[in-house]
């Protein structure tokens, strides 16, 4: 976005629309309204009654089935997107040519040339567009983030990510698309240079007759050696949601459902200790504990949407992009791309376009 | 094995030699020496100090380093072999010619070629040739195939198997035929017809300069519909060892590390409901709890490998095939091959020999 | 309560007044305008700012600081009490002389003097007095009222409760007045008799220098051989919220913090068995699993709160008493009076006053 | 024991006998047959099958059912009684008049009186007398003694203790007096001065009339304003091996069925914070996390009983007492035998007499 654009009034808080009653619209809506910082005017869906049941019997916030209206209000001056996937380009861009800001639910469209068309609006017309990748913003990947920077880990060799459990199987996308973008985002806020894996191979199956795939694994090389694997899945009796980031160094596990300890770093690393003098023997590798001691950091216990709407919030007063912006959606949307066309092909390792 | 030789003597103890004081011979000589149906006579090892360390200062077994005078004793029956998988083949053809029986660590061999070759001395020589799947043997797994086989958990659409920790890097070996050999063998034994997939494609990485691949997954579809996907990890600093079996009825969560409930079965499958009666509405597919309730059956605690050395012991005095024989095996090997085939080829999916 | 009088315009919403913005009143709050048979008219603290923060921005519920100015609105019909303690009873005292029903926050009042006081004034008024003992509304603990209440799990023969966390030290009351209320009100919610035991013993200690205990134990005899046993604390590193519930047939296990598996019932009992024939030797009882098998039940995920606002609703609508009435509050005083008895006394054994 | 008598011919193992081949004798044998420093000699049962069959087929090892014989071997320098709880004294004492070193299982006898006396005789003939509390060689309980004495988590305020599960009830001894002898060891072991409290109260019922208590809690003043609590129980459907120890600067939780992470300590502790400057509201003390880390120290993988082996021999070889002396098991008995008195009482405060 244009940086010279500063908000001048930074006193009064911005306002803002929320699109979409459905799932995820209330919890954007509840988060919006707890920040001083917003002035929450509008909720919009097509469905009035969605709408009204979202805010309540006790709201003052309006309600509209119009989003002409929305977008023909001056005192709106950002638009929270939180449709169907297939409407975020449509609903994004007419809301950035009326001069809005725009934060849009993950993923950021549905194909790679809708996302690059908002990105390209969004710098045409000076606002910020923000990804919604809430992930991104708890207190667990921000410390990941932290440890992978400062080099505390050392180089990232390897990432495997488990998101699994039995939920609803999604009509109108895989469980690719609907749950890699979590760990995909997560991966291009945490690597020093974001996602910028240059292929990839997907495998999916459809045991259950859903029309798409409702389990699916995904393969990156990192770098010269290294490799990231995430395995989602709407199948799994069991929840789980953990992800393996081995480092030169050290190697964390977060474990997203120990409240009690989410992250967990291990003073882990590889030894190349020759086991025998001998040198007719092989040399074996000992990959040890270096102290043996892990460590859970201290994690604030904040609500990762509430982060995310505060930096949709800042960007906005300070002229700046979003730390998850367009660009940072688009990445995330040329793996699902890349995954798709790996999938339909059997698992065929696929390039991905870089950005 | 030729089902006529039954042994006559049944009530005198089958001699036995352990071959390998390594790191799996000591486990086996211990249940062995528990068997009243053994008699433990030799412990072969090219180290006389290691075997003698192994057998203890109290014991009154012999220690040998010449597997010619192991094979010459007519007082010795069967042989154990726990050394490096490349000497399996030729010892256990030797002894198999020699009349003994023989039980094999896994995996059988390093080739399909020399594994077939023994399954042929074998039946050619009318003993029992018995691969040592010791997780077949787990009061867990025994379970997982009752509840495959009398179909209570309907058909079976995936697997998924996470086998991680942080260990020693074989020189020999890479992790792929280091541990997946368990989940291979594992599946073989609770899959109505076997391990039977058509085509593998595996995928690894060396991030510490091994030399070989320390971090592996193994993808093999299931009949139409289904999937198995393995994870072998070296590097993880978590230890894990869980196997999802999904089927259309219920789904069985093993976690070998939690003794008080290592297998959860979830009264559990797909629900295939409209959710809306407006034919443009796309249907929405709900994979729910039938009941949500969650039944752990009852395991005694017996140690697997007791239980294997009882079925080797049991197959020679009834002159039948072992539990987990030859073929079984052989069967793994044919995967381990085609994983070896796909890993060097970047992960191309690749054609399985079935036997 | 006067259960000829039921409320005749049942079609309305009942008219609610939420006293006190403190830690609970939001949860209240929140509670009682999800549910659409309340109409929330005020919120009244004697802090303006901190009633105007509960309530938000958005909101059209009027807040005041004038009890009495509730009490005085005709629309009125029930007034929720979430206040510190020691004003339980005046507040609740006044509201029902003013024909409002009443639901107050645990405890009902300091001391069983004034929880007495209470319930006579809601009987002498006809009104709904209710406890919000919010734990007997979880799945949990109506399944485990069930179990018990069916004969599934035989007689209750122990109960055992850990309730421990690192949290605030409350000033105005010691950690047994704070969280054993609510094991109490759980034991008497589902033990067939409610809860009546005749004695009960309480050791504390406040190693930091508090003022009033800040771990506390409780051990109450249950009929002629069981044990009811309580922990409570404020200084544990880690947080435990576990019951065991001994049955003569079957045990059952609540770990509230394992939302996959909160419940396990247990297929254990006691086997007398005679391990030796030898009159000489005496005989060893084992407690056996007796099948072994472990069952965890299906539970709904509905917010315990919503149930109790129900509930209380539900008493005013159908001219009853709620299920954890001033009665069963009363218990509860009667246990906790008798615990500071005995810890002033240093843990001797205290007879409990039974209504 | 006489410090002067040191053992001359180190060089030599100490010859050992093993008396009592029940539950607990095959595992002492196995560790010292392990142990190089010592030469087992003798296992001794009054059932011959038994000691027959714990030695196994293949061991050199002799048996007998004879006492006198063991004593009069000259070759044998130490015996170790692993015998039932009744028999300890008059065995022990036997041994040590013929000028053996005893080891012997908890608890060190059945009465104080009989204790003393084995430590009487134990210094009368300068033999080293060593009780058997494993669980303080266990590396988790050594790095709690460290902890403790290095200052690490400040002054010990509290130590909460749960040894539970389903097992034997045992006909010769309640529930405290098979279980707590562990706890109380530890508490001795890992307290600055030892275990040293000077009361206890003791409440334990019985709810399967097994003849004694099966379910026991013990609370013990610790200090000033500090306590111990320990809750033993045979009839409990899961298994819990949790001990936190509060410390004024740090708390420790060890779990011993978390292998990969049985110690964690909290950075934790209380900060007296005045939460408000009005002098009418009371101060609220807020406990806190001080940073909110939490660090698990590296732990080796040791056997304990191998240390505790390890233990008695150097005692023997070094002519010094053994950290977990017959004064150590003194201190445990004291305790045992006022919660004897004071569960016969009902559950009243009883002193215990101090060595």
């Amino acid at each position: 976005m244009n940086d010279s654009r500063e908000r001048t009034e930074q006193a009064a808080p911005i306002g803002v629309a929320i699109i979409g009653a459905g799932y995820w619209g209330p919890n954007l809506l509840r988060n919006f309204m707890k920040n001083p910082g917003a002035d929450v005017r509008w909720m919009c869906d097509l469905d009035a009654e969605r709408a009204s049941t979202v805010i309540g019997r006790y709201s003052r916030i309006a309600i509209t089935t119009e989003y002409d209206a929305v977008l023909a209000d001056p005192d709106v001056e950002a638009v929270v997107i939180a449709t169907p996937a297939a409407s975020h380009a449509p609903l994004a861009v007419a809301a950035m040519e009326a001069g809005k800001h725009v934060m849009v639910e993950k993923p950021l469209a549905t194909s790679v040339a809708d996302g690059r068309k908002m990105v390209e609006v969004a710098a045409e017309h000076g606002v910020s567009l923000m990804c919604d990748h809430t992930y991104c913003y708890t207190p667990a990947v921000q410390e990941i983030r932290r440890l992978v920077v400062d080099g505390s880990i050392g180089s990232v060799q390897y990432i495997d990510s488990v998101r699994i459990n039995l939920g609803l199987i999604r009509p109108d996308s895989d469980v690719i698309w609907d749950l890699a973008p979590h760990d995909l985002s997560i991966l291009d806020f945490v690597l020093p240079e974001g996602l910028r894996p240059t292929r990839l191979a997907a495998s999916g199956v459809d045991p259950v007759g859903a029309g798409h795939a409702c389990i699916g694994y995904l393969t990156m090389p990192l770098g010269e050696r290294g490799l990231a694997h995430l395995h989602v899945n709407w199948l799994s009796p069991t929840k789980v949601r953990t992800m393996i980031i081995g480092g030169s160094e050290k190697m964390i596990v977060w474990d997203d459902l120990q409240p009690a300890q989410r992250l967990s770093v291990y003073d882990t690393g590889v030894d190349l200790s020759v086991q025998d003098d001998d040198p007719d023997r092989q040399r074996e590798l000992r990959i040890g504990y270096r102290s043996g001691e892990i460590v859970a950091p201290a994690l604030p216990e904040t609500e990762a949407l509430g982060s995310a709407v505060a930096e949709f919030l800042a960007s906005i007063n300070e002229g700046r992009s979003a730390a998850t912006d367009g660009n940072a959606g688009l990445r995330v949307l040329a793996a699902l791309e890349a995954a798709r066309f790996s999938l339909s092909g059997g698992g065929v390792m696929t390039p991905i376009y870089n950005f």
